[in-house]
């Protein structure tokens, strides 16, 4: 059974898609802390980011940099924070979420509500800035 | 005025060290959610991660990865986790958490009170395993 991010990635499951390259994919995260809160994975399916291969770690960490600089230039906020946690999906991600104050990146927050209009136009124009 | 990390990685405030290369330095979080939190900062004082030359960044993210599979072997936790913030002290740095729920990466949790004898154990421990 691939994971939910394998089936996003194969396009099985939709998504707000932002970018994506040789190795990663990058999307909008559907249940976000913030507006503009993208997942970045590998496309390989790696369960921990640190069992991943050097290179394609540093390629998805290189790929999530890019991207942190994308939503910066489309959403207000201080900085990008990152998370690396992956108890829920055995699929390696990074999250990228504007941050205004360190508790934005609590994961026990509630969740923003975001229309599906709201969140395709953000995924495009965070792709805009790439 | 240097940052508290500068002052760190200079030797002009004591921590508990991990390790350090060229660029990067990993020491011991003071104020640890969990016991084996470390920092790993680039030696460069950048403020924002993202703000690193290309270089620079993949090589504070790779040393992290080696310092978090090192952690992962010292302090029982079922994955390490990973966190940039970046709204308090302004030179950036990765925190590293070991975590065995979502909530452990929880930066208003209460912090862990480990003796100073604890913290230079753990830190040569994880060293150790690098």
């Amino acid at each position: 059974m691939s994971s939910i991010f394998t089936r996003i990635i194969r396009g099985e499951i939709p998504c707000f898609k932002v970018a994506e390259n040789d190795s990663c994919f990058a999307f909008l995260d559907v249940r976000p802390l913030a507006k503009g809160h993208v997942l970045v994975v590998p496309k390989k399916e790696v369960d921990y980011i640190f069992d991943l291969e050097t290179q394609d770690y540093n390629e998805l960490m290189h790929f999530a940099s890019r991207i942190a600089l994308a939503i910066k230039k489309e959403v207000p906020c201080i900085k990008v924070g990152m998370a690396v946690i992956g108890l829920e999906v055995p699929h390696a991600h990074v999250h990228l979420v504007p941050l205004n104050q360190i508790s934005d990146l609590n994961f026990s927050n509630e969740r923003v509500k975001i229309s599906d209009d709201e969140m395709a136009a953000t995924a495009k124009a965070i792709a805009n800035h790439l």
